[in-house]
Formats: C-alpha cells, structure tokens, sequence
C-alpha cells in the first residue's frame, strides 16, 4: 500500500520531510536557462526543460537523503503541454532514483471525470489493449468538496494500484478559516472533512495504522493540527507551512504520533532557493538544496524524537 | 469583461448552452482511430491526435449555432502530457472558430501557485520578455474551499485580461450534499459559497448585471437552483446535469432570469454521442450531434421563452 511505501522509506532515512517542486523560472540558475534557451526556439519548450535540468540536479542530491518530492502542477502548467511533460518527465526521473512522487494537483470532479483524473496521476489508461500510467505519481493530493462520489474512483485506484490520496482538510493560508473554520452544529467544516477521511480511509487500510487516504493539514495552525492528529488517528498528514510559510519545528510536531510517524512535512521554495538564500555560487543549487535538507530534517527530528515503525 | 461576451454570444445565438468537450476514446468514431494510430507509434500521442480530430468535426459543426464549449482537463490529462497538447489544440482551434472557451479543471490552491494556474489557464506566463498565454481559455471552474487566497489570484488575472471564473457551489452528483448541504447556523455550506462568489464578484461588475464570478449549480437540485438564483442575482450559472444526468429542461429553467439569462447549460455526453444514440453511420458523428445541439437549445428555449439583452 502506497501509505506504507511512504512510512517504511521516511523510517529508512529516518526523514520525514518531502521537497517541494515548485519551480518557477526565477528559482532556477542562469546557466540552466542559458543551455535551454539556447537549444529551443520555442520559449515554452525552453523553459519547460530549463525546469526539468533545474529538478533533476535537485533529486540527484536529494534522492538519499529525502524519501519523496512533490511537483505542484500548477508551475508545470503555467507553461503549457510542453511544462506538463516536463511534469511527467521529473516523475519518472524521481522514480528511477527511487523516491515516492506526491502529484500536488488538488484534482476534483465526480463519477467518470474523476476516473479519468484518477487513471491520470495514480492510476493506468486504456490504450487499445495497452495499460499506460499516463503520470505515474505514488500520491494525489485531491479536493472532497463533492462528497464521495469524488473521492470513490480514487479509492478503487488506490486498491488496484497500490497508491494513495491526500485530501485538503485544513490548509496553512490566511483565509483558509472563511470556509474550513465555520461551525457545522458543534463541529468545522474541517473537522467534517477529517471525518470523512477517516470513513473513506476504512476502504484502504495500511500495515502501520495509516490509511492510503492521507490529509493535508496546514503547520500554519498549530492547535489545529494537534486536535486533528488527535481526532484523525488513521490519517496519515501532509504538511505544508514548514519554512516560507513561516511554520516551525514545534509546530510541526504536533502532527506526529509517539512513534515519529503520522505525517511527511513539506518545504518547497526554502529547499530549491537554498542557493540564493546561502549566496553560494548558482552551480552549487543542489548541494545547497542538500544541506538545507538536512539542516530541516535535524530540526525537526529535535522536535519529534526519533522515528521508528 | 468575459462574462458579457459569453452573454452577448447567448443572445446572438439564442443559445444558453455550451458544449461539454469530454472526449473519451470509447465516444470517438473507429475511422478517426484507425487514422490516428496508423499515423503515430506512440498510443498516447496516437490517442491524443484522435481526440483531437473529434472535437475538431464537433467544433466544425457547432460554431454558427453554439456560443461555446467546455474541455474538461480531466480526459486530456488521462492520455499524458500528449494528451494536455491536445486540450491546447482544441482551446485554440475552439477559438479560430470564434467559440468560447470554458476549461473546466476545478483548479485550486493559494498563493503564488493559484497565480500559476491563473496564468497557465486564464492569463499568461512571463518567459523572458515575452508573455504568453499557455492554453488561453475565456473562463475556468474553480473550487473554492480554500476562501480568498484561492480566487483572488484569479480575479486580478480576469481584471488583467478580460476573463472569468466558475466557482463549485452546488454540484450535481448523488453525494454533493454530505458537505454541502451541512447546515452552518441557518445557511447550508452551498449558501456560504455562493455569499463569497456575490462578494467576489463585486471586484469585477459586467455591464448586463453578472459579475466575471460565476458559479458551477447542478441541475439535479431544481429547488436548490431557484434558491441560488434568487440569492445570486449577479452571478452567472454554469449547469451541468442536463440530458445524461437526469435533469430536463423545466429543472434547468430555474437557473434564468426574467430576460433569459443568468446561465449557461452543458451537455457533453448528449452532444458527443448523439450519433450513437441516433444509430447513425459514425462518418455523421458530427452532424448528429448538430442535431442533438439544435433540440437542445430548443427544448430549453421552449422552457424559458425569449433571450433578449
């Protein structure tokens, strides 16, 4: 189960951090740029393998040390067909180094729209007599405003595939309360959300206590974060916050469980702008990808204690 | 602003409708596959170009009487980033033809990555000193569950380039109710999104009362319809349900005003497959679904009387 996958590669390298791949063309190096717009004259297809070379160099420093990545597919996007292949060629190329693929797309839809997404991005498409994983991601991050009839397509892909789902619960921006923080009776809208994850997990259910449906919980509202691990005990969390978001070490922790498991914690923008933020020489991009990697691996694994199944 | 052209090619054409571009290969005629997969030794590629050959011939025979389609991202994303190059076709090829263009991706996400979807769907990328418009639809669906952060980006694009958005209130599927149909206080979670695209809207009037914020409302709650309509005065309907679904034309009337406006209806399945339907020879696929297109119209006319601006 692809939850499982996850867990026993966060307890390997006892990390339980994913690097975000957000990459924008400011992220990336001039010399990156220079190659790529030298070898393309369309300045789509430039850019798009500009992103792919930046993220390569990045998952070959990371792929020991950081058990997974997780492309945001809207920075693929935003630069056309030619972007999204570059999306499917950074899931490959994190595949053949071995690290788990969370596809952030945050997908949504019902009944045969969202079998399309779900064959899309975890699971395989029909071809004539072929089965092709058209993305090949481990995970989706999806949206459940639909109900289950979004989420159930998902789910069958999950069990077929052996994959998983995050579905947004309570996000880390500032107006994410307008919705998710109103009261239902006695309960949030994202308490109910957390809710039906945990129903919705009960159909895949995994070796270590979480189910193949994950949630994303913000590190931005720690208090929240605490009453969710607490009311969510079978979902497994990922976090974004951590860093650019101004989300810490301690705010984190509360999304772990007593073993150090529970949840993969995100950093996007302070991983793959290392380089700048270090001002070392823009060649040095992955190894100061790298070392802030371990710097955010060792600073929350002070907050947490150690990680064991 | 986007909404107004939308609205004035309704008028014109006496037409709310738009058709729902879905493409699966099972919908597309054998002689377009076998050309297809003759031409290409990639199956995705092979399979994209088929998709593409289809809604070209729709598109053919929709233009003069249908103001506008909606590609949904979902089956191009299931056949690759080939696929996604094929939704790019058929945005620009929709447009040389003069049609509308609603991309129904139910994107969502905060921040710098909502702006990135913004630009990839609605506006454009800066690449070097050029800007371009990755796939240039007129208007995409959106979810709204993460509040402001999650459509502000948008807004500031529709300003930027005369564009508009569909946010999820009420959806059609069996399920949409286990969350949005939750009552908060006296107001269902339905009423609370619709309240925030009313307030959304007021950032970007259109000069026929609907603002460039509208609102995807299915067609199989009819009473919800005629509650939202009255509470959403300047918000623009997008309705699917109609046809396969099960909603009739009397369901979708509730969705109009008092001049025949305030909603667009889709129907993909309906449109794709008439020739199938009709049992006609596939060659006519297109023709049929002419046909299917023109007794729709009229079976919605026939419930809501005149457009007229």
């Amino acid at each position: 189960m692809s939850m499982d996958l996850l867990i026993e590669k966060i307890v390997e390298m006892k990390n339980p951090t994913v690097a975000g791949l957000d990459p924008k063309l400011d992220y990336v190096p001039e010399y990156i740029l220079k190659e790529a717009f030298a070898a393309s004259d369309d300045p789509l297809e430039a850019a798009a393998n500009a992103l792919l070379q930046f993220n390569k160099g990045l998952i070959d420093e990371l792929c020991d040390i950081v058990p997974a990545v997780k492309p945001q597919a809207a920075y693929y996007e935003m630069y056309g067909w030619q972007g999204v292949r570059a999306l499917a060629r950074t899931i490959a190329y994190a595949h053949e180094k071995g690290m788990y693929v969370i596809t952030d797309g945050k997908r949504n839809d019902i009944g045969t729209t969202m079998e399309a997404y779900a064959a899309a991005h975890i699971g395989k498409t029909a071809v004539g007599d072929q089965m092709i994983a058209a993305f090949g991601g481990d995970c989706l991050t999806v949206n459940g405003y639909l109900g289950s009839d979004g989420i159930k397509p998902l789910l069958k892909m999950c069990k077929e595939y052996d994959k998983g789902i995050y579905v947004l619960v309570k996000t880390s921006n500032p107006s994410s309360g307008e919705l998710q923080d109103q009261k239902i009776g006695d309960r949030s809208v994202y308490e109910v959300m957390g809710e039906m994850c945990e129903k919705w997990g009960e159909e895949v259910p995994g070796k270590y206590g979480y189910s193949a449906v994950g949630a994303v919980v913000g590190a931005t509202y720690p208090s929240q974060l605490e009453e969710l691990r607490a009311k969510m005990p079978h979902t497994f969390f990922l976090v974004p916050g951590y860093g650019a978001q101004g989300g810490g070490a301690k705010d984190v922790s509360y999304a772990f469980d007593k073993r150090g498991l529970g949840a993969v914690i995100n950093s996007s923008r302070g991983i793959m702008c290392a380089y700048k933020k270090a001002g070392v020489d823009e060649h040095d991009y992955a190894k100061a990808a790298r070392a802030e990697a371990i710097r955010m691996r060792e600073d929350i694994l002070g907050a947490i204690g150690d990680i064991s199944l």
